[in-house]
């Protein structure tokens, strides 16, 4: 039995509580969160301790894990200090938004043993998954292109924009670790974005953009494409696309039944794809929990780590770059 | 050069006109029609002769073939004489709605060598085609069912009705012979037969039916389902599949175009399929007539000759007999 | 919180052992079963008791609920008794293969409230319960016709052969329910039935049958399709298609991923559909049983009650008779 | 009817020479090329004249118009002699590769009152066609994304490859095309090119490239990328997705027939794509012949002009300037 600390009691620290709670091998020991009304209910509801301390909830002898789920300023001081206790941590995506922080961080763990994974979620999608095992198993042949289709369904409240560090470091993020994921051992060295804040006036009062796109190489010059949007009326459109010598494969969207419509005026006609993440990643949010779960019991590395944290948030400031300065700008990890 | 006597200038004879006169190899010499007007516009769109007599266009010493897409009970003695007079009979179905005028003209044909071809035009389809050379190529392994899914957009007036010589004589024909297509040596022996008329005041008016339903069962044991609906408001709704040992193949609906549509509602969302057969068998239309070309120019048999069509309406008799005792009949040819 | 005990600790009551227990108002008291290894695995597993006897399991004054997934010929006994000691039943289908039994059950339980279920999966999946509110709101106008394809990945071992009543009271009396739940308040009035062992040896050893076609005919005229296969090679084939007046709403399968391979020989490949019941219908085992539960909290009448299963059996013994003697048979309910 | 001369009897020149023909109005009178073999053979098919020299097939009193599918260096002659004679232009992309000599065409053809028609034939495809409607009849709300997908099956031989001007002038040139008609009044004024000789030999050799990713921005803010490769295995891949406030649409690929093969390991297969151009666009081929002629006919403006031509030239340069400097270039018409 895995006991765990977690951090953070807001919309995403829920989400996480019930997927540690229904873990058979895991229960949740102590919840810590500045907001005591979150706490409280939160900790009632899995009969959990309230941490007196954020200390407490890192250190205790009691716990063997740490997920965070914090507000992302947090992020780094929890993982060092819990990984400093001995505790495994598993920490949501991003480590931080400002490099000097994760690179500081970075220095100040460098010696620990204990598994350190990030939360991009996407890896652990069934389907984007056996995408990248078709690539890796050479189905399509030499990598040529990737395409990457990423929207919201809906812009997120002004007080959520203020703090999120900008359109590529919180939305795109994930889009770029999932390039990394799928090109494997092919890095990506070179950067072109575009933006505006065509229509979300939250976005445009914070200076902040709603509609973005990419095209990035690789060092073998594999050409990948990235388009988001913060409002896709249809439903949260989550496609990967990798093209090759021998063919290619998608990562198509979903729609929650499999019901085709026909009428005078349309045919095959489906339900709005999944609304937003939570309904669309439920299996990769359960899988990725699973895997970190079997990287503690099992003591092997994390399929996703601190280092990937780190190179997908390095991307996202070369894409700031190139959006400033309208160049092509060259990536260094 | 092939020289036409064309015999009915109605819509389904301006449809052959058009496809005869597109043919590099043919030519239209005579147009026959009782209707002086359609005949007269008919002949002047493609500077065809107005035949004199019926005979006249099916005995002329300057005309090769014969194209008969007159009103159905001028079929079998138009095919008689033409024949008689050496020439090659192209014939719309169905041979006639009485099997004893079809068995006489058997009779009357029974030592003729030239090329007499019936149009059931659903075998020149490339998709249906496909389909029954997948089957014959063992790729579904052995065959266990077949699914035909065929319903009209939209009923006839009364007047067609009328003529037309019931359902599943007018109809269902179609989708006999295309199940006898692709059974091939392998014949049908029992029909069920349901229907009623359900939506259409004037089926129920001349007591036909606007909904039907058919199982028929293979000497070998294969199963066949028929679903015939006279109103379809998604368009010409044109099904077939093959289901076997290995696999299935389906024959699908065709969209005029390849467009999907995404709203707030819907996904996927295609156009209505084609409107009615004009527009779906287009293909097969030409093709049916190219190949009774190369027939008469190759002096072979047609892939649909004279058997087809007779044994096309003895299954439709047999559902009728079913439909009316409520029983399973042993259909025998 | 709701106790229960669990009848039978075979394949089918090992899955719903996991659905009781993940159900947060649910727990497995006892649970029973004559075969003394499966029932001490199970009850260990869920920390439940082993029943001493079937009546301690059924009456025991510590539970709230009986969930019926023993051999089917054990039903009605434990239905009666069950409900004689004031417990709600949950009674997987069919209630018997013998109508005889059925009906004297149901004299037994006519003065029962508790609610008793039938295990009509079917009916709780998401996408053909929303077919069946299309079809309810009106959306396709006035029903006409109904297809259900239902086909099976393999075929069962003989063992299982030899028991299940055969293919009709097995296998199609889902179908035979989903088309009474589509329906609704219009009775099946007629059906005729075609059947042969084609391909499974178990089931020529045991004159059984593997694949079948039926036409049934409702009260107010709908015609209804169904067809079922013992083994399709791509998966658990499940679809329903509902036509009318204003259209059709179709049901389809589904894969498990929505991966699409493009190859030199083929485009738009997805993965074989879900491979039987199990996957398939994962969340409408779970829906019925949180439904279940529901009524029994609530004190409501089920939405799948005894009369469902006896009517469905009905029209099952109708096919064979159709089957049988090659008639379309009335059936009298 | 209308007498054309036709400029070029290679494969092009073959393709519309066929269109030409089947055009109830029209009339090849004159055949133009300097391959003696070429023109005669193609002059005997059509029993058209071998016109003696350039100047004859332009300028002959019994011409009306001219049809110019010659090499690319002869197309600014040909547009200025036959213009300047009075004779309707239909000339093929590109109008030449140096944005020189479209200039100083331009200069001299600009008191010309003739059609000019550029052979974009994109615009007149009816999927891509309907989905540009369906953004003017804003269907899709504003528009924020277009995302072009265009690949061919195959790379071309190396001689090609020397005399077409480079992949974005030759290829990328009908999607910059398609890009203007798509966003109408809006243009655009930014490019970003990314591209590399990833398989092809002969690109490799003759400093071509076979893939290349573009994004260009709109004076509104449109994003707009664009994804190219000279060899895809499945076929002749054509995407257009347009993106906006109200929903998206997507003018998707097109099988040759509507089969769908389900078997053991794959299910939902269809065949592969077209396989090039000639069998895609052969009704855009069609459409906008008949489109042209409906101009001269009609005297009216043909719907892709000389500057539609100019145009896409200049994107094209653009595109080279930003791939050769790593740079976002502004582009100036």
């Amino acid at each position: 039995m895995l006991n765990f600390s977690l951090m953070g009691a807001g919309r995403i620290g829920k989400m996480h509580a019930g997927i540690i709670d229904a873990h058979p091998d895991c229960k949740i020991k102590f919840i810590y969160d500045i907001n005591k009304d979150f706490v409280n209910e939160l900790s009632s509801k899995y009969a959990a301790t309230v941490a007196a301390s954020s200390d407490e909830a890192l250190a205790s002898d009691d716990i063997d894990a740490v997920l965070i789920a914090s507000a992302t300023p947090t992020h780094t001081e929890f993982i060092t200090k819990g990984s400093g206790a001995g505790k495994a941590i598993f920490c949501e995506k991003p480590i931080d938004l400002d490099i000097n922080k994760v690179n500081e961080c970075r220095e100040a763990i460098k010696n620990t043993t204990v598994p350190i994974q990030i939360g991009f979620n996407r890896r652990f999608d069934n389907s984007h998954r056996k995408l990248q095992q078709a690539k890796v198993a050479n189905e399509i042949g030499k990598l040529e292109m990737l395409i990457i289709t990423s929207r919201d369904p809906e812009p997120p409240g002004i007080d959520y924009l203020k703090a999120a560090g900008g359109f590529f470091r919180d939305t795109t993020i994930h889009d770029f670790d999932l390039t990394r994921f799928i090109l494997g051992d092919d890095p990506v060295v070179q950067i072109s974005a575009f933006g505006d804040a065509l229509f979300d006036k939250n976005s445009q009062q914070v200076k902040d953009l709603d509609t973005a796109m990419f095209i990035l190489k690789s060092k073998k010059g594999v050409l990948i494409h990235i388009n988001n949007s913060r409002r896709a009326v249809y439903g949260y459109d989550q496609r990967v696309e990798v093209f090759g010598s021998k063919g290619m494969v998608i990562s198509n969207n979903q729609t929650p039944t499999s019901l085709e419509r026909y009428t005078n005026t349309s045919t095959n006609e489906k339900e709005p794809i999944h609304f937003f993440f939570i309904e669309r990643y439920e299996q990769a949010y359960r899988d990725q929990f699973n895997e970190f779960v079997k990287c503690v019991e099992d003591k092997t590395k994390p399929l996703v780590g601190f280092e990937d944290g780190r190179n997908a948030l390095i991307i996202a400031n070369a894409a700031y770059q190139s959006f400033e300065s309208g160049k092509v700008i060259d990536i260094k990890f």
